[in-house]
């Protein structure tokens, strides 16, 4: 497989078009943004901690019947996933109440949720990722109202299994943020990362942040934060 | 009927008891308010024009049956009101891009909407009124699912009824406000207030704004703005 021209640059990625049709390269950046990237920096290891773990975790999800655009790992930050047209609409999955949530509707943050919530944004940097409604995506033709019924199927679905994963090294999934795209069928995929960048994880039981609220709130180093999810998943940094 | 005590004062209303059981006396205030209560004036003439629009507007809706709390105009600034118990949702219809939709999803104000919008808003000032979805609303305890649905098929409704009446008076229904309560039986019925603090009303050949924005934006006279409402709605001041 060979590496072909850039496509697109992102705030955490790199994406370059291969010699093969439908796939891409995917080559993560050791950058960190956050607040609709007013705030930023540069965190040797963070690109590669994020490659491991996301390529782990859509491993997994594959063994439970899960597919993502996610083909192989080809170096500690890099990846072949398939060529997607991504929806741009992120989907937020909710376990207990943190960040915009708990400011949105005044929960305290920690609160476990009765039951979890999904909710839509509008991925739109200069708009600042707006919450939307299925009325603004219907009128934004940003997807079909059986899309969005399969998105939270499927969304709700990833949390049950990520959950566990999750659990089982003692860290409790608070929310994460989820991509998926279009493949050239019309098909819905998975898609982008999941990764401390796009989870809150905290250890079940000190509750200590191993996730990007780290760097949102200088809460000390990220890339200790990242490897000690990547450790306790079971990976080894090669 | 006789006037009993006050059993709630809200921005523009005022609420009080009567001597008989499920009935309540509603008093419009001259006072405006905008962007959470950070603007405030007093407007001499506001909340009788109100009343008597409200009223108006009641009162044909109920023609088209549709029912509301609204029993009858007992004097030009007080209306006798059925007791409902407010649910804290602000139910906003739109058929023309304006306000926070128009920031929220990047849309010029005055495009007229493909399909009307239906949006939900945590009733809460604190807060600032946040824009909710239904997730929100099951978690909050705010409403059943079974009512949101009745709470979208009446406010699509009264907008159909509603987006008539102004025609007929060249007047513009961009968007509006609603909000319902349930009685003593749990029955759902539209409440508050239909106005133009509640509605965005723009004069249909000129675009002239009649409304609330008037007194956000500081455009001129909002007493001349509302009586061109009442006048046009065929309503004689007494």
């Amino acid at each position: 497989m060979e590496k072909g021209q850039m496509l697109y640059e992102g705030k955490a990625k790199r994406l370059y078009s291969t010699n093969e049709e439908g796939i891409l390269w995917l080559e993560y950046k050791d950058s960190a943004t956050a607040f609709n990237g007013e705030k930023k920096a540069t965190i040797e290891g963070k690109g590669q901690l994020n490659n491991l773990i996301t390529s782990l975790l859509f491993e997994r999800l594959k063994e439970e019947g899960i597919d993502s655009h996610f083909i192989e790992k080809l170096s500690d930050h890099e990846q072949l996933v398939r060529h997607v047209e991504i929806i741009p609409i992120e989907v937020v999955v909710r376990n207990t109440a943190a960040g915009t949530l708990a400011k949105r509707i005044g929960l305290k943050e920690g609160l476990r949720l009765k039951h979890t919530i999904v909710e839509w944004y509008y991925k739109d940097d200069d708009l600042g990722d707006p919450l939307i409604n299925e009325d603004h995506i219907s009128l934004l033709g940003l997807a079909e109202p059986e899309e969005l019924t399969l998105l939270k199927e499927k969304a709700l679905e990833i949390n049950r299994v990520l959950t566990q994963f999750f659990q089982q090294i003692e860290v409790d999934l608070i929310d994460f943020k989820l991509e998926f795209g279009r493949d050239k069928d019309g098909s819905i995929l998975l898609a982008d990362e999941i990764s401390p960048d796009t989870c809150r994880l905290w250890d079940s039981k000190t509750k200590q942040k191993l996730d990007k609220d780290v760097f949102r709130r200088d809460l000390g180093s990220l890339t200790d934060a990242y490897q000690t999810v990547f450790t306790r998943l079971g990976g080894v940094s090669s």
